[in-house]
């Protein structure tokens, strides 16, 4: 992995993913105590950074092997992300996903034009079924985060605040699962904006890069990691390639609530006018509520995503909407 | 009115007012029939696209009647862009708002550190009193929507619609309320992207500048203009100043239900993850369900503002979301 590859994937992605703005609020500054800057990556196609990842990937591949088709594992954001690059270039993709899906969740990968394969969760490997699916049709495996061209994707992220903040000093917080995003920012950033550092932002209970960065290897979640309010950033345990990046360039990791996750998503929509899921929230929740773990007169927050239930958005604004008022300065 | 008028305000709001993005998904171009492009001025300062104009007006006043301080009536958007673009230049503000204005839009503009002035909407005239205050005081008004200066502020949203779709042919639908940005739209797209043609769209009952353009002269609204689910676009008329630009340059009017406010509203929420209110939301929605109505292979849908309150953002969730599935392709 190197910044050469950030570039080159992010001269491919050119005019395909979305330079997304940074967004603040002088309202949302008082609140975090420094300038805050937010990177809406909701406002990405598919609702989140994974289109990035993916495009990157799928335009890294060979020709005749992009032509045979895809195939991804996920239920969510990743699999949105791969069904579109896909249908950028016109090929097949399958996408495992578990056979309890929400209906809505299998019916957007549907529609996005991908072939949803289900599995049972109990009772089989999605690994399993991927490897012989992937065999038998002669389908690339486009890996959620450990997979470096998907890492080089994400790390236009950090090419373009680097390119919108070149001068910024502080720290860039990154919701951060198994680590493609926050690994990909932080090499990029680590070229092209030195000033600023990146901690990676997790759930509560779910911290498993917080406690491997402190500990020095790779641990692992405990318990179920499914079910969680946050589950679009909870990973088993950091990604094997995405550690080390992770390890030689971020600063400690930082842990939020689920409550303070709820609260910045109605900040987010009371102040900055966007949608965030409660996984996307996190990091801007720490850079709300916990200020006192950071250095530095600027911070910048990444919202990873915005695919939320109306319900649970709704939650979140009957809950918490309304504790400031709503204009954006 | 010119567009070199256009061009030096957009110059006295650079690096100050966002250059906003356009943002589509194909999920709605498939509803619309067309390729949709969606100009969320939602995410501009203060929420809407008022602080554009209320800046340019500003910033254009001589040094020593801006040092003096401002003036304005609204209980809305309008309020909370003059008292940021007063902040900016660290001068005073008074805003006159009726006295049953909801708290937090007086919190709000209060918080944006203006100073608020109430009126008895049955037994007292904002305009006398506005005036006696700017004769007080020596404050300079800044009207809504009839000031040239505010006009060439709102045609900043008309220059960066040409600078990203140089080449498209269609309509640009903006929702109108007393003309504003409706006419410095069109202004500027006359001159930079003829190719797009501008049409207003209001509420249904409320269509004063649809008839007005119907009819060749300035018609009113009847009855009551408060109260309606889409009070932020709702003015008695359209101005004195803006209409002449509107006949000139833009094609008829369109009309949409609240409901279809609503429906737009949920589905900016879903593909765009966006938050627009509902007067913000009309263009969207004629853009969405009154296809038939336009003309050429693409069309631009503006979103005024984003200032709505949580819990008739998620009447619009409950009553509409969900109606489709919930990814941006």
């Amino acid at each position: 992995m190197n910044t050469a590859m950030i570039r080159a994937a992010a001269k491919r992605l050119q005019g395909h993913a979305r330079h997304t703005p940074l967004l603040s609020s002088r309202f949302l500054d008082e609140i975090a105590g420094r300038r805050l800057y937010v990177k809406p990556e909701c406002l990405q196609h598919t609702g989140s950074f994974k289109y990035r990842g993916a495009r990157a990937a799928v335009s890294a591949l060979g020709e005749r092997a992009r032509a045979r088709g895809l195939i991804a594992y996920s239920s969510g954001n990743h699999a949105q992300g791969v069904a579109l690059a896909a249908r950028d270039f016109g090929i097949s993709a399958v996408i495992v996903m578990p056979s309890d899906s929400p209906a809505l969740k299998v019916a957007n990968t549907r529609a996005l034009g991908a072939e949803v394969v289900f599995y049972d969760r109990d009772r089989e490997s999605r690994e399993e079924i991927g490897a012989r699916i992937a065999a038998e049709r002669g389908f690339t495996l486009i890996k959620p985060y450990d997979n470096p061209q998907v890492i080089a994707g994400q790390g236009m992220v950090g090419l373009e605040i680097a390119a919108d903040l070149p001068e910024a000093e502080g720290s860039v917080l990154v919701p951060c699962g198994g680590g493609g995003l926050t690994s990909g920012i932080a090499l990029a950033l680590a070229a092209e904006a030195p000033g600023l550092r990146v901690r990676p932002v997790e759930p509560e209970g779910f911290d498993d890069v917080a406690r491997s960065l402190a500990s020095g290897r790779i641990e692992h979640n405990s318990g179920p990691t499914t079910g969680a309010l946050c589950d679009a950033i909870i990973t088993p345990a950091p990604g094997e390639l995405t550690f080390p990046i992770m390890q030689r360039l971020c600063g400690p990791g930082l842990a939020v609530s689920e409550e303070e996750a709820l609260r910045a998503m109605a900040l987010a929509f009371e102040r900055l006018k966007i949608v965030a899921e409660p996984g996307g929230a996190v990091a801007l929740a720490a850079a709300l509520f916990h200020g006192d773990k950071l250095a530095g007169d600027a911070v910048v927050a990444v919202i990873s995503g915005g695919n939320v239930d109306a319900p649970l958005f709704a939650r979140a604004l009957a809950e918490h909407g309304g504790e400031s008022a709503h204009a954006d300065g």
